[in-house]
Formats: structure tokens, sequence, C-alpha cells
């Protein structure tokens, strides 16, 4: 899969020089600017600020921070202002369980009771490079999956929100490879438009032609028989299978199992939460509604309008064809499935 | 229902001094500016470019539009080239019927092979004394089908796109005089925004809360039980009960069924069109795909992007609980209950 990775060139995150390099992805496509980070709170902010985003990367993300506050605190062994650094890191959103993931790996260098912040810089290495691998991984798994067709992706699951060839658009840009995909469809994804922005940057980036459609279109674009998988990232997978995603995920399961359409969610198990039930119990994170309001700065909706803002959805595993992981792909995932996959 | 009607404070058209004034509802919610026009090339660019939308309210702008080409053709009696405006009007869009219905119903006056003006100028006012006539008429029995809930809808099918007291909107306004409705939501309705600029906007100035969602958020809202009855207008409805309308309905109507909500079209007699058979021959206006790269001129999309951007979609009558058209209410519509409807 070494092609693959090479061919992707947008990278959403830089280790340099003890510094944490953030590709501001809100300032996609007309920017690309790198802003530094040197310590946690920094990172906190730029993760709740969208600066990052993506779960896998805000993983890598957050890792890098741990390491940013251990080579803070290490001249003093300062383990609480650390400890407290790590919660700070963690708190940033509730959603994306890979955070949390990342936080915890990092803690066991904890465990001597001394701060040694290159034992930290090392593992955030190592969650990075993991995340690289992995996504070349799933690439080849979730591709296996396919035959010759149209594919509609959701949000940006791509290299800007894994650090590798991404998640879905891993898969994406594995199956174009094969000659498997016939068109890739992208849904522009409102309110933040991350594929108007991001994903059809990255693809087309690499040479990929994308076609942008509003998530409005997504029914009468399967209705007219040209999607033959949906293929999508998480946020986090609960122990029963149901996957929280970007908000739309799950009108686009829906849909594609009205129209017979199938359903693939790709994510590294980082993203499976086995200490949540089911979905209805993964936190959902809302947003200030004024972000539907207003695009690029131009006010769009009515004065003293409302507004209703979530960022995620909840998707029921039985509307699920598909998951694959780093591990292998589970077909109709439910909770025996992922119990006896987690067991492996 | 007059307290309704007075109620409605958006009016997309006047006439007034034989011009006709049509309401820019490219520039709401900003700001209301009303464009004189005084002939008919000048309507149909208007309908065209989408300075009035709304299927009843595009029948209205026809029938005066006519009424422009006999004022101006009555002098030199050229019936050729009030004919000739006609089909230029006639052939502004292609899904909404109304336009259609409302140039041959002025077509009538042409029988004596004499143009006289004032006749044509009635008859533009019938159309519009109807359409009011028709919404009211709407509202009362769309409101009776509704029990007490939260209701959802899509597009502007308003006082803006009828110049009545809407369509479906008319059924939201009855629905909340008679306290059967608990919150009003609002599809944001990209690419053109009429839920977050007209409805939210219209709704508001009548005191109504109106909370926008994105239309990825309309399955998660359903999911948490907010929503008891999908509201929408249409713009052609064929023989057997199909519905033609915005871009996003038909995925409104099939997440409706899957969570067990009830879906209404609520349209008048004029949008009916007998001589299609059935949806997949209904006429799908296409529009360039640059309009959903932009919003207010700022760009939202990558560079190079494909686009597509069908404007209307077909939903089919299986997942139509109820069809209310002035004449009466249509429960699970089919071409034999249309048919019969029809007749009486």
């Amino acid at each position: 899969m070494e092609n693959i990775i090479a061919s992707s060139s947008a990278s959403p995150l830089k280790w340099k020089n003890n510094l944490l390099l953030l590709l501001d992805q809100r300032k996609l496509p007309d920017e690309v600017v790198y802003i530094s980070l040197s310590n946690a709170a920094q990172v906190s902010e730029a993760i709740h600020d969208m600066v990052v985003r993506g779960a896998p990367a805000i993983g890598v993300t957050a890792a890098y921070g741990v390491a940013l506050a251990a080579i803070e605190h290490e001249p003093k062994q300062a383990i609480d202002a650390l400890i407290s650094d790590m919660h700070l890191i963690a708190q940033a959103r509730p959603t994306a369980v890979n955070l949390n993931w990342a936080v915890e790996r990092m803690k066991k260098h904890l465990c001597s009771d001394k701060i040694v912040a290159q034992n930290f810089i090392a593992e955030a290495k190592q969650i990075h490079q993991q995340a690289i691998d992995d996504d070349a991984k799933m690439a080849e798994l979730g591709a296996s999956l396919l035959e010759c067709g149209g594919v509609l992706t959701h949000c940006n699951a791509g290299a800007l929100a894994t650090c590798g060839v991404g998640t879905a658009l891993g898969v994406i840009r594995a199956g174009i490879q094969a000659d498997k995909i016939t068109r890739v469809y992208a849904d522009e994804t409102r309110p933040w438009l991350q594929g108007a922005r991001l994903t059809a940057w990255e693809l087309i980036q690499d040479g990929i032609d994308t076609t942008l459609i509003c998530e409005g279109a997504a029914a009468s674009l399967m209705q007219q028989g040209k999607v033959d998988w949906v293929i999508v990232g998480a946020d986090r997978v609960a122990a029963n299978g149901d996957v929280a995603n970007k908000i739309g995920t799950y009108s686009l399961a829906i849909l594609a199992k009205f129209h017979g359409v199938k359903f693939m969610v790709v994510a590294p198990w980082s993203t499976i939460d086995l200490s949540v039930q089911k979905g209805e119990d993964i936190p959902i994170e809302q947003r200030d509604k004024d972000e539907i309001f207003s695009v690029k700065g131009k006010r769009i909706a009515a004065k003293k309008a409302n507004g209703w803002n979530p960022v995620f959805d909840i998707t029921p595993a039985n509307l699920i064809t598909a998951l694959v992981t780093e591990t292998g792909i589970i077909l109709q995932p439910d909770r025996e499935k992922i119990t006896a996959a987690s067991q492996q």
C-alpha cells in the first residue's frame, strides 16, 4: 500500500523541533497554514476550535499535546501539572473516543512517577505511525469489498482526518487504484462543509475527480442507481456496533438501506469503545447554533431564527453492511462479532 | 381563516398601475426589494433567475406576465407576438407545472382572435385571488390532520411561494393557531437556503419561533421523536400521486417512513398534472453546479471540484401519508384516488 500512502498529499500535523505544527483546517481550501503549538492549553483549544478534526487525527494531536506537556513539566517534574494537562486535552471534545484513547495510552509513561519527556515523545510518534499504518491496512481491506461502481462519502474521513491515507478516503483511494470505483461523490456536509472544503480538496490534489452534492441530493442519487457503496469514517463505535459519526451519516445509512446500497464504516480499533454498550450512550457534542447561521462570516439565516446543531449522530449497527478496522472486516457488525474480534 | 391570511406578512408580488412588482427573494432576508416588470421577457427572466420561486407564486407571476404582454401587444393587436410571449413565459422553468397551467388558462382569452388586455388582467387577478383562497382552504384541511406535536418543513412553501398563507406553511400557521404544533423545525435547504432565508424569515415575522437544522440533522431529529409530521409543498404531482418537490424532499419522505413519522404534501389542484403518468416522467431542472460551490459570493468548495445540482426530486406516492389540495384530503394518494378526486 506504499503507493497509496505516498499519494496522499495532505498532512494535518507535523512534529518538528519539539513543537506541534497543526494545519489549520478551518482555512482550507483557501489557505494552507500551519499553526505552531507548544503547550497543552494550546492543543486543547485547537482541538476544541476544530483547527484539527477527524477522530484519528485528534488522537495523534492529543498524544503530541501530552508530549508537549511532558516537555514543559519535565524540568520541575511537575507530575500534577502534567496530569492536569492530560485531563485538559482529554476534555477538548466529547464524542471522538480516540482523544481519550490516546491520552490513556500516553499515561502509561507516568508509571515511574517520573517525567521523562523523551518517552512521551516516542509514544506519540508511535501513535502517529500506527495511525498511518492502520490506514493502509484498512484501505486494502475495505477496497477488497468493492465491486465496480460509484461511491458516496460524507464529511472528511481522509488524510486530513487521520495522518495516513484516510479511513473512508483510504478505501476510496485504494478502490480507485484497483479500478473498482467509477465515480466519487461527496456530501458537502453542512454546516462545516468538510466535504466541499476538505474531501474535495485532498482528493483533487491526488487527481481524483470528486463530485459534490448537497446532502438533500443523496437520496435522489441513490434512486438513480449511481451509488453502490456509502463509505464513511467514525468518531466512536459502541460495543454493539452502533456508530457515532458526523451529523448526516445516520441519514445516509437509512437512505442506503432503502435503496439496497451497501454501507461501510472504516475506523481504526482505537475508535471502538467497548466501555460504551450502545450508541445512545455515546455523548453527542452540541455546538453553537450560530455555526449554522453563517458561512465564511456571511449571515445566511433570518434574524431571530432558532437552531439545532448536533455535530454527530448515531447509526445503529443493523444499518451497517461492513465495519472495517485494521484487524479485519466485520460484516453486519453486532455485539457478538465485535466482542470476538476484540479478543483476537 | 381570515385571520391567518391577515397574519401572513410576506407578499411575493403586487400588481400596481399595470406593472408587476416582484419581491426579489434572492436578496431576502437581508433586503426587502421589489423589482418592477413591464413585459414578458422580464417576467421570464425573473422566473428563471429565481427572483420569484414557489410553484403557486410562479403560476400567478406567469399569469401577470401574460397580462403584461397583452397590454404591450393590444395597440397593434399583435396576436403572434402575444402567443410567442406566452411560450417564452411557459418555458422559463421546467418542473413547476403551475407555470404552464397559468399560461394555458390565460390562453382562453385568445379565443376571440382579438387582444383585450383588460380580460387578461382580470383573469390574472382571478388566478391570484384563487391562489390566496386555495391556501386558506388547504391550511384548514391540513391542520385538521394534525395532533399535538412537532413539525418539520423543507424549502419554503409559504406565503412567499404562493401569495396566500402558503401551502405547507399555511397548514403550519393554522396548526399553531389551533395549538396543535409544539415546535416548528425547518431544513435550511441547500443550496439556495430557502429554509434559512425565507421560511425562517416569514414565520418569524409572524411571531412563530422556527428552529433551523441542516438537512443532515433531520434523521437524528426524527430518531429523537421530535417530529410528528413532515409537511412540504410540491412543484408537480403526477397522476399516480408521485410528487416533484425541492431536492431533499424525497430524503425526508424515506426518513419519515423509517421513523413512523407522517408525511404531508400540500399543493393546490393546479399543481397536479394528470397528463404525466408517474414521477419519473416529470422533467427535473438541473441548475449550474456553481450554485453549490458558493454562498453569497464566497467560494466554499475546493477548486476543480465537480458537482451535481438537481433542483427537485421525486417522492413516490407510497411514501406520502396525505395529499392536501383545496378540494380535500387524499390519504395514501394513488392513481385511483387522484382520478376520482379529479372527477368530483
